[in-house]
């Protein structure tokens, strides 16, 4: 299929790098400055050198990209809360268009999901969104093979980051502010981490299951969200005591969004080190479904987006 | 879409149970007595009192199931080793109508994956086997999700009996003799246990997935395999003071299938407890993805069925 890839950061730039192999051409790249459009596919060595040195992909306006002549817009532009723009008019302007989007932006399905299920109504395009939750773990893909209706609750380990900090404060008994500066020195932790820390980011992917679970009507403000900010390293030692840890968990149920360091088994499956993610389903049909895998990552997440490209109907626009 | 049941014991009948919750019809139900048929859908409680009654679904000969008017033939009769009869033919019948096929079967992917594929080339037609490997667990979606071509190798317990003789050989410190006789009290293993215990029963399943990674080439005579019968519970025991267990794991990779008794981590991954199983893919572009879950079982193997079914294109024939 022909890609448009709209953000060029990790995720997008191995997007781009992975296509080819897959059968994919990439037809137009975007960033926040400007667009390259090339219907014969383009030279991603020159795009590289363009970034580097211009700090924009291209010269043509953005908007160029998103009208180009792609099957399926990639949308890897930065998550954002509230009215999830910009990236929700660029996931607009290609449903209206009748293209297919795959997203890596989580703001279009978890903050107007409904809004975003009223277009692909009126679309011919699909949207996909298996890369905003779990990175390159199937979760969103497996809820919809055993089917949503079926699945009792979801439970799980979604932000590396936060994940990495309780691994390495209980491993090595040092405190949140300690671990937060080597994960920062590591670029495991972003300079302001609240996004991950602060339980926001696995909230958003917690409402992205939810939506799915509930077919819409769920966005972060319905989320009860609690951090890691406030734990002292002695309560992971307490825990360790009772072969137990402390995991920043989100947990979806039919009546319930949430997310919050909660107590688990020390060598259960929601245990899972460093900064890997778990998503763990509960199923009337098939019993308990355990997926661990790296849950960020351009490599990782790229594959999730070109296994969504690869599960939409060939482009009938 | 309209299912065609073939074979009536745990695994079908649990599929013709879940269909219509999933939006499907079934209008024929063959076991290897007879036939039931019915364009309007099957009457599924008569089907179950006349089973139990007559020990047949059905007056009809089974060849009118195969000849009814279907999108999808679920081929759910026992796996057979060599030619695969008579799943195969059934298959083959299939496919000349270009009808969708979904396996439960292990034998066709399994013994004759290529002259397989040669049917699917010829048919509009297409065959999917997620229930073959791992029940309820998405192993062959996620690899096809991947892409086969980024799977570097696949490990994995395939087999639950096995896996909860030697479970319970290592918790309880008993004898292998013991424990078997306990899991055929349980169900848990038949009164043959050989397919199971042997290794036969993973190593299938370690052809389908060498098969799939490789696109064909594969059968059980390619496989090395080694079963349990011969551990003694005094290597539990040395194993477990090395913070290590045995598990019958299959792998698979660039050049090697494999099925045998090894030692793992007693808190790794593989470690799966009783009846478990885990598929663990090692990736080029998706990193290391471990996916656990129940292995078999009527209604987890129907969910994957029925999974498989929504990912097929609408019937063409």
């Amino acid at each position: 299929m022909k890609l448009t890839v709209l953000g060029y950061g990790a995720v997008g730039r191995a997007v781009a790098e992975q296509a080819g192999d897959r059968g994919h051409s990439v037809v137009a790249i975007a960033d926040s400055r400007g667009a390259i459009i090339d219907e014969d596919g383009i030279d991603l060595g020159t795009v590289a050198d363009r970034k580097d040195r211009d700090q924009a992909v291209g010269e043509r306006p953005v908007e160029a990209a998103l009208t180009a002549d792609y099957d399926v817009l990639i949308e890897a532009t930065p998550t954002t809360l509230d009215d999830a723009e910009p990236g929700f008019s660029h996931v607009e302007t290609a449903l209206q268009r009748d293209r297919h989007v795959v997203l890596a932006n989580k703001g279009p399905v978890a903050e107007r999901y409904d809004d975003l299920q009223e277009l692909v109504a009126a679309s011919a395009g699909e949207v996909r969104f298996e890369a905003t939750v779990g990175g390159a773990i199937p979760a969103i893909a497996t809820i919809e093979g055993v089917d949503p209706a079926n699945v009792t609750s979801v439970r799980g380990v979604l932000n590396g980051t936060a994940n990495f900090v309780l691994t390495r404060m209980a491993a090595e008994g040092l405190g949140y502010d300690h671990v937060l500066a080597e994960a920062q020195d590591l670029g495991v932790a972003e300079t302001d981490p609240s996004f991950d820390v602060d339980g926001i980011d696995a909230a958003l992917k917690c409402a992205i299951i939810a939506n799915q679970l509930r077919d819409g009507g769920v966005s972060l403000a319905d989320v009860e969200v609690g951090g890691i900010r406030d734990i002292p390293g002695s309560a992971l030692e307490v825990a360790a005591e009772a072969d137990r840890t402390i995991r920043l968990v989100g947990e979806v149920t039919a009546d319930t969004v949430r997310v919050g360091p909660r107590l688990v088994p020390a060598d259960g499956a929601l245990a899972v080190d460093g900064t890997l993610n778990v998503v763990q389903l509960q199923t009337t049909t098939a019993g308990r479904l355990t997926l661990t895998g790296r849950g960020a990552g351009g490599p990782e997440t790229a594959s999730a987006v070109l296994t969504d490209v690869d599960r939409l109907p060939p482009h009938t626009g």
